[in-house]
C-alpha cells in the first residue's frame, strides 16, 4: 500500500511562499519514499499570495486589474476566479472570486518614505471587488493580511458607493486620519450587486478595531505610525465605530476580525454585510481539507517558526487540530523551534523538527530554507520508515 | 513489548563527553517513550575520557597516579581496572587495566606557551603502564588520541627500561627532537612483566609514523610545530624508524596506527610488542557491543558533526556498520550535518538529524548542546512513534 501524504504548510515569512515550501517538502519525501502518493495543499494565510494559492490548489484563473494603490497611485492587482464547482462544497452557486486585500493595498505597495497610515487607503480593494463582480463572481472571498493601510476599510466602501460624510455633508478624503472628521454614513448608494453576493472574509479573529488591542496600537507602528499618530488613528477609528453604530446599527469596536487589515474587517462586515471568519476555517473549507484528510495517512505541515503562538491560530496547529480529529498523524517542520512549543503538541501535533542542519545566522537560514527543507523532509521520512520497521519487527515477534 | 534502545554516541568535541551525550539522549527518549528499555554505551574514541568511559560502562575502578607530564613537570593521571571478567569475552585472565595516553601526555597538559613537539615526552605514559602493572593488571588497554607529544613513544619506552642511545652510548634526552641523535636501541632492560602482559592499543589506523601522511606533517602544527620544526621532527622520526628496523627488526614507518598519538603507536608496537588495533574494534569488543546489539531494537548514535569523514572510522558510521550486520535500525543525532553525509547512509545509517532548533552560532550550539540533544532525541522518538503508528494502520487495513 502506498503511503498517502498530505503536505499542508504555511509560507516561511521573508523566505518561501507556502507553495514553494510544499514543493520542497514533496521533494524530500520522494527522496526517502519514492512511491509516496503526495498531495500538496499549501495553506495561505490571507495575505500576499492568497489568491494565487487558492487558484493553484483548487483550480481557476487569475485576472489582472489596475486599481488605486494605497498611496493613491495605480497598482497592478489581480483576483482569481475558482473553477466550478469552486467554493465550499455543496454551496456552489456560480464562480467564486478570490482576492487578497494586499494585492491592492498591501504594505509592499507603500514606499518606505510614504508610510503614513493616516493617509493610505483601501480604495483599491473596493475596486478589486467591483472588478470581480463585473467578471460575474457569484460570491467573493477576501483574504486579509500584509496590509499597508489603517482606514477601517473606508476607502474600500467608498469605491463601492458608500458615502462617508463630514459635518458639512461632504465626502471625506482618503486615509484613516480623515475618519476623525466623519459625521455620517450613507449606504444607500452601495453597489446593488453586493446585497446579493455573499462575501466571505478570511481574517485573523484576534484583530479588533479599537481599544488597547486595536489596530492603531498593535499594527500602526509597523505601518509607519509614531506614538502621536497612533493616538490620532485610534481616535479616528473610535469615531468611525461610533458613526457606524449610530447610522448602521452595528458595533464593530471589538468584534472578532474587525481589526483585520487595518480595520478593513470592520468596513467589510458593517458596510458590505460580509462574513468575517477565522482565516483557516475559510481556507480549509475552500481547500476541501476534510475530503483531503479522508484520503491521507500522514500530514506534514510547516511554518517558519513554531512556538507558544503556534497553538493559537497558526497553520501547523490548525492543521494538526483537524487531522487529530481523524486520528491522522501530523508532523511539523520548522526553521525555529521556540519557547512553549509544547502547546503545539497539546493541540494534536505528533512531532516537530527543525529543518536546520548546522549553526547559522537567521539570514543564512532564510536564504537556504529550501535546501534545509528538502533535506529535513527526507530525514523525517527516513525516521518514519525506521519507526515502521520497528513496528513490523514487533509484529513478527508477537 | 518494550522498545529496547541502545544509545551509543561519541562525545561532542569541546562540548560534552560521550557519557553526557548518552545521558541527554536517554532523557529525551524517555520523554517520548517512558517505558523504553535503555542501555547506554557511550563510545570513547581513545583520547580524553577513554578510561573513565570504559570503567563506567563495563564496571571497575579508577586509580590516581602522579606521573611525569609532557613538559617534564608532574601531572595527576589515572588508570582504570575493569571489574572481572573484564576484557574481551572469553579471553579473560585477570584484571584489565585501561588507560588513555592523554591522561599522562595529553595536549591539555602542555601550556600554550610551551607547545614544542621537539621536547614533549610520553615518559608519563610508560609510568602509567608501570603503575597498572604494579596494581596487578594482567592485560593493558591503551587509548590513543588528544596527545600533546611527538616523540614516537620514546619517553614511554625509556620509562619502562628500554635504552635509547646516542653515538657515544649515552641515553638520549626527552622529546622528538632528540631522536635525531639516536644511534641504537637496547630493549634488554625492558620491564620483564611487559613480555607476559598483552597490551592492546586502541588507535586511529589512518595515522602513520613517517612520510607525507606522517605525524610530524599531519599533527605537528597543531602541537606547536612551525614548518622548520616539522621538517626536523620528520627527520628525527625517520631516524627513529631506521634504528628500530636495524636493532629490533620491525618496520614501523607506515604501519597502520604507528603514527597514533605522535608516534606512540610505533613505540608501543615495536618496543613493547603491543597490538595496534582500530580504536572502535577494540572499544566495541570491550563494551561487548555484539552482545548489546543482540538485545536491541533500535540504536541511537551521535557525534558533534556528521559528514563525508563520518563514513571513515568515526563513531556513528562504525556503530551503524555493526548494527546493519544485524539488521537493527540506527539513527544519528548531530550538531552539524555537513557535506557528503550521504556516505554515512551508505555504510548503514538509516537516518540522521541535526539537534539544532534555531539559528545560532557554533558557540551557542556548543553551549546549549545538552538541551538541544534532549529535545532532539524526544522529537526523533516521536517521529518513530508516528512511523510505527502508520505501520499499524497498514496492518489493520491489509
Amino acid at each position: 500500500m502506498r503511503l498517502r501524504v498530505l503536505i499542508a504548510p504555511s509560507g516561511f515569512k521573508e523566505s518561501l511562499g507556502a507553495d514553494e515550501v510544499a514543493d520542497c517538502i514533496a521533494s524530500g519525501v520522494r527522496r526517502a519514499v519514492p512511491d509516496a502518493l503526495i498531495h500538496k495543499a499549501p495553506v495561505p494565510d490571507g495575505g500576499e499570495g492568497f489568491a494565487q494559492a487558492l487558484v493553484r490548489t483548487v483550480g481557476g484563473t487569475l485576472h489582472d486589474v489596475t486599481v488605486t494603490g494605497p498611496v493613491g497611485e495605480p497598482v497592478e492587482a489581480y483576483f482569481g476566479l475558482l473553477d466550478p464547482p469552486g467554493g465550499p462544497a455543496g454551496q456552489d452557486t456560480g464562480p467564486t472570486a478570490v482576492l487578497e486585500m494586499a494585492a491592492a493595498a498591501g504594505l509592499r505597495h507603500v514606499p518606505r518614505d510614504r508610510r503614513d497610515p493616516l493617509t493610505t487607503t483601501t480604495r483599491g480593494v473596493g475596486e478589486l471587488i467591483a472588478a470581480a463582480l463585473d467578471a460575474g463572481a457569484a460570491r467573493v472571498l477576501v483574504g486579509c493580511g500584509d496590509s499597508g493601510t489603517n482606514d477601517g476599510g473606508a476607502g474600500m466602501a467608498q469605491a463601492l458607493g458608500v458615502r462617508l460624510l463630514d459635518e458639512a455633508g461632504e465626502e471625506i478624503g482618503a486615509g484613516g486620519g480623515e475618519l476623525a472628521r466623519l459625521k455620517s454614513v450613507d449606504v444607500s448608494g452601495l453597489d446593488p450587486r453586493i446585497a446579493t453576493t455573499p462575501i466571505d472574509v478570511a481574517c485573523n479573529w484576534a484583530n479588533v478595531l479599537t481599544g488597547p488591542r486595536g489596530v492603531a496600537r498593535v499594527f500602526g507602528p509597523q505601518k509607519g505610525a509614531d506614538e502621536a499618530t497612533v493616538v490620532r488613528l485610534e481616535e479616528a477609528l473610535e469615531r468611525y465605530a461610533d458613526v457606524i453604530q449610530a447610522d448602521v446599527g452595528v458595533d464593530v469596536r471589538t468584534a472578532p476580525g474587525s481589526g483585520a487589515s487595518g480595520g478593513l474587517g470592520a468596513g467589510l462586515s458593517a458596510l458590505l454585510g460580509a462574513r468575517l471568519q477565522p482565516r483557516f476555517d475559510v481556507v480549509t473549507r475552500y481547500l476541501d481539507f476534510d475530503a483531503l484528510l479522508s484520503r491521507t495517512d500522514l500530514v506534514i505541515t510547516a511554518e517558519g517558526a513554531i512556538d507558544r503562538q503556534s497553538a493559537r491560530g497558526k497553520v501547523p496547529a490548525e492543521v494538526a487540530r483537524r487531522a487529530a480529529l481523524r486520528d491522522i498523524p501530523v508532523i511539523a517542520l520548522s526553521g525555529t523551534v521556540g519557547e512553549g512549543v509544547q502547546a503545539a503538541l497539546d493541540v494534536g501535533l505528533d512531532a516537530y523538527t527543525s529543518i536546520l542542519t548546522r549553526p547559522c545566522t537567521l539570514e543564512e537560514a532564510l536564504e537556504e530554507a529550501s535546501e534545509f527543507l528538502v533535506c529535513s523532509a527526507e530525514q523525517t521520512m527516513r525516521l518514519l520508515l525506521v519507526g515502521r520497521r520497528l513496528a513490523w519487527q514487533e509484529t513478527e515477534t508477537r
